[in-house]
């Protein structure tokens, strides 16, 4: 960040007055400039045993795969954002949506946030941002070839919880 | 959003080619400036059958009842955000950390991510951002001066999942 989005004076990196942080302050208008993590959002789409994944048509990760998920808007719930990425990415409809992990990335300020969803048909297939969109069984998983750290996670889990048959909501920490 | 972050030209609010949602696009350099709804992250510290509550110092809603919660900054977890908040603002430690509520506010684009704590002692008392820093029996909350909906709606299923003495995460959707 270069420049004020008020006033468009040059901006400097230090702690302003009764803070702790360093921010992007304007010293012409007194703007302070805060940044947040932002929260990516999608979902585990299951049918019987197996588990939907798409194959990255677009950078970062590009030929990777990942489940199905992207950015919260504003104005959207988290709901409402993985039934539309799961939509866009995978033309896939899914219902009964369980909150299933949350994995904080702190080193790159971004949060995941997966639930866990009941794929309803087959008719499924690969929507701007994917190769290829494919039913995995869990012995089938591609593990080398995942785009992120957060889906490998989440699927970890997944794995794990299916032989116990429960899926409690968890919390994760990666990279600290 | 007037001006362009990394250029200083002025940013016009438009649909980029490809997306599907207005953003503060700089015509002069290319740069696309995306907003995300942001994150509070906070505790209910439980003691005995009491809950710590903050009365506000600081607008919004001063002198009305909240609990200890603020914004998840870049870099941190959320249990990392959840304890330095609580101590900020009460002074309070709090140990064994369970996901609690995560409330949708879509239409403030915000979240709020709560944890149920349990408060390690009573040795606790206002931070600057505090007026006052008390315990309340559940009879005892002062539902008409609570800051936020997000800390209503939060007390509220606490409340009713008291009397089932069982906690489950919840993902719930305010103002939509
Ligand atoms: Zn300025
Ligand atoms: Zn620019």
């Amino acid at each position: 960040m270069n420049f004020c989005t008020q006033c468009s004076a040059k901006v400097t990196l230090r702690i302003p007055e009764g803070d702790g942080r360093p921010r992007f302050v304007c010293d012409s208008c007194g703007a302070i400039h805060y940044e947040n993590p932002k929260m990516v959002v999608g979902t585990l789409p299951v049918m019987d045993d197996t588990i939907l994944l798409c194959r990255r048509a677009i950078e970062p990760r590009r030929n990777m795969w990942t489940l199905p998920a992207g950015w919260l808007e504003n104005g959207e719930t988290l709901s409402d954002c993985a039934v539309r990425e799961t939509l866009e990415e995978a033309w896939a409809q899914v219902a009964d949506l369980q909150p299933y992990v949350l994995v904080n990335l702190p080193f790159i300020n971004q949060l995941y946030f997966i639930y866990r969803a009941r794929l309803i048909n087959d008719d499924f297939h690969s929507g701007s941002e994917s190769l290829e969109v494919k039913l995995f069984s869990p012995a089938e998983i591609p593990w080398d070839e995942l785009a992120f750290s957060a889906i490998s996670e989440t699927l970890k889990w997944y794995c794990k919880d299916l032989e116990k048959a429960a899926f409690p909501f968890r919390v994760v920490d990666i990279g600290i």
